[in-house]
């Protein structure tokens, strides 16, 4: 299986190497992560150039696609060119979102319905394109998840792993990245973020 | 005030950014970050080229030295050409490393006399410097500190923040990455790692 972490130029690299890299954890279980980017380079909110792993045209191939955040955002939801290169299906993908990258789920319309987390800085764009936004790190519905705040990437990587592979390689990723003597609270919280966030498909 | 993330071939993307993320926060306080490397590009561990943005020899001029860790740091300190262009000087600079970067200052005489944090994979390594490995994300002994666990890059990273522009900004940086909602945990969590962590040079 395979995960399609979607980085814009003007990236946050916490919402996009913090779920690519526990995701990676688990590539002996069949799941891997791939940075997937509009073109070969893309550069940070912070000045640092990264090469693409994969290019957008992955969007449709892969089994699982995180938008990542960044200081752009409103750039590329802007772009009509740009959201048509994001061919993502719930019907047959899980599909994430990171703090601003709940804007092109939502311009995307995959929103409608549902409420969804976001950062402070995003919320009012993303409200303005009439989700509500909650005071919460997670929010699941089916095959459709949004976490809000950097470190809440954690969770977006929890929820994509225990929906591959399991919750007990979830458990495994998480111990092993926490910080030393606060595994059990790191998986916990994890895990517990996840479960809280996550509706039924049938309770909408 | 320039700060060295040291990031070698076969990185932890989660070591490196998520310390460099944070402290990048603080750029209108004069604080920045950037990704130092031995090689124009490196590759992390999950295959991800990341084009450096100061190489190494920016490290002598830096006021904060972050090694960083990877697959490779048994590789790193078993060259002597590459130990030499690390001339990190804790008389002047803060030195901080995250999990397997503690190898790196074993080698280089930096944990003589003070026990260290690191990750599960590169304790006994570690320990077989003759430095004794503590049970704690954080330990910080005068203008040394180092870090075990993936996550515990947080609290490297407010460490630095602390020391150089003060608890103030390292409690906003904090407050803005947390997971939407766990803002106050967050920020109690990592100033409570730095504290209990840090043991005032008398005391040595």
């Amino acid at each position: 299986m395979q995960v399609a972490v979607v980085t814009f130029d003007g990236f946050n690299e916490l919402d996009s190497f913090v779920a690519s890299a526990l995701v990676n954890r688990c590539r002996s279980d069949g799941l891997e992560a791939f940075i997937t980017t509009p073109t070969p380079v893309v550069t940070s909110m912070n000045g640092v150039e990264v090469r693409g792993q994969r290019p957008l045209e992955f969007v449709a191939d892969a089994d699982v696609v995180l938008i990542g955040s960044g200081v752009k955002a409103r750039e590329v939801v802007a772009d009509d060119r740009m959201l048509s290169r994001l061919p993502v299906d719930p019907s047959r993908q899980l599909v994430g979102a990171q703090c601003s990258g709940a804007l092109v789920l939502a311009r995307l319309g995959l929103l409608d319905g549902m409420p969804a987390c976001t950062d402070s800085k995003s919320r009012p764009f993303v409200e303005a394109c009439g989700v509500t936004v909650l005071d919460v790190p997670f929010h699941a519905e089916g095959n459709i998840a949004t976490a809000g705040g950097c470190l809440a990437s954690q969770y977006l990587a929890t929820w994509v792993i225990s929906r591959t592979v399991g919750e007990d390689a979830a458990r495994g990723v998480l111990d092993y990245v926490a910080p030393v003597g606060e595994n059990q609270e790191t998986v916990e919280r994890a895990l517990r973020a996840v479960r809280v966030g996550t509706r039924a498909a049938a309770s909408r």
